[in-house]
């Protein structure tokens, strides 16, 4: 995959992930015990009796998994320099076993008025499960370096 | 730390970190390596000669620590269910050997619509280096279970 430069993106352009990543119980206990220690996120038996009805992946490891699939989707030259999340939301627990996949959405590219040497793209991302389900849905914006120098 | 339910919260409430948490550069890699495997996150002679001139966290892994930190600070009955992200900012890098504590406000309580067992309740968090410069800011939700049932 060619590295991307500020002018390659365009409104409307839409990028979906190359690959899904499979979310096991492991996964979700792991991060949780260090990011999330919260009985839903750590035992199948306290999900159960919980809000969530079952063990359910942490908010933020949906969100991490969801930045894999992004990294792996857009090679930004020298890098995707994160710019602030403008919203995020889940929509629906992720499980063990679930496949996540993203489809990424351009929806808006200006010049960076502090950085003159890169622009901010601006991108919805929708996470779908295997059933193709919305699971996360995001506004996140990036830094690009543009390709003729300001 | 008595649980908290809706009732428990206010505008204006201020409720700090009890403690810090202390970022290495192995757990910088580490996280780096599963959810954000870009040259910057990854080692420090690539981090150099980038955007952040030396290895920086993802801004996925401050926002990991920062949950944590909400998570031991605000004891909700059940557990605090994410009810999403209004605005994230990642505004100075987090190296190696930073401490980062979190101050949290609440800047809005109302029952939830769709939930009348739940209440909602919006905070904007500081998080904090260990030379008190804010590296992220947020304002996100989460559902507190009513104690009076409605």
């Amino acid at each position: 995959m060619a590295e991307m430069y500020f002018e390659d993106f365009y409104l409307g352009q839409v990028i979906l992930s190359a690959g899904s990543a499979k979310v096991s119980a492991e996964e979700i206990k792991e991060f949780a015990a260090k990011y999330d220690p919260q009985p839903f996120h750590l035992d199948e038996a306290a999900g159960e009796g919980s809000f969530f009805k079952g063990l359910a992946a942490s908010g933020w490891l949906t969100a991490a998994i969801v930045m894999r699939l992004r990294v792996e989707s857009i090679k930004v030259a020298g890098g995707m320099i994160g710019a602030g999340v403008e919203e995020m939301r889940w929509t629906l627990p992720v499980r063990p076993g679930d496949s996540i996949r993203t489809e990424i959405e351009v929806v808006g590219v200006r010049p960076s008025s502090s950085r003159p040497e890169y622009g901010l793209v601006t991108t919805t991302t929708l996470a779908y499960n295997q059933h193709d389900q919305v699971v996360l849905r995001s506004t996140v914006n990036f830094l690009a370096p543009l390709r003729r120098k300001a």
